[in-house]
């Protein structure tokens, strides 16, 4: 496996050299909205911890990442009142994986509504505003 | 969400009252061989802990899941050369859930190989059991 390169575009976000749009953050992890949504509401969680993917991944990134996944999993499902939750975590290209620092989908998921491809283009910024706005918002006021 | 159903096939299969095609187990969690793969090699992970999927588990179940993940994950790919590992992970009809006990999928995958479908179709058992003894062969010999 080849190493991992600090200059991958989700550390770039983590040191804050490029912007992106952020739902959530806490010492070990942060969550943004992916700039080319498979569905509404799809979300990027990342661990502050540096590694390719999960292949390499030190055990202990786990819990916060999966703590994190859980909070933005509920809190999309709410903003969005989606039926389902996909949770997906791609390694290596094969699998899917074009960014190699270790990041987990998360994406509302409605019956019949199949998912968009990966299309290479990027959603309209004021309408990722206002999706993470949503998101926000249900983490401010999640449903118990 | 509806509550959990303690007599989902995957309970029944951890509390022993079906049979499984293990590969590998812990205090934790229990990995099998999926009997519907939809690559060779496709195995669920599984937290003994109860819970219908992420959105309602316990957080502590996620450290001890995946850190299973991972080694299996590992030991796919090494099992079966493959150029990646996929991860997913439903939660909910709407998102591909089909048995309502937290589970994680770990693929192997490869450049041009698409996925199967899944067809509700059982696999070949002796075929199942053997992709099993390859897994638990990398599981002992795991190349660092």
């Amino acid at each position: 496996m080849p190493a991992y390169d600090p200059n991958n575009i989700l550390a770039k976000i983590l040191r804050g050299e490029i912007p992106s749009i952020k739902v959530y953050e806490d010492s070990d992890t942060l969550a943004i909205m992916d700039i080319m949504p498979q569905a509404d509401g799809h979300v990027l969680v990342i661990p502050r911890a540096p590694s390719r993917n999960l292949l390499d991944a030190d055990p202990a990134t786990f819990k916060p990442l999966y703590e994190t996944v859980q909070i933005i999993a509920r809190a999309v499902q709410q903003a969005f009142g989606s039926d389902g939750v996909l949770v997906q975590q791609f390694n290596e290209a094969a699998a899917g994986q074009s960014i190699y620092h270790l990041h987990v989908h998360v994406l509302p998921r409605n019956v019949g509504e199949p998912l968009r491809p990966h299309s290479g283009k990027m959603a309209d910024q004021a309408l990722l505003a206002k999706h993470a706005e949503m998101i926000r918002q249900a983490l401010n006021s999640p449903q118990t």
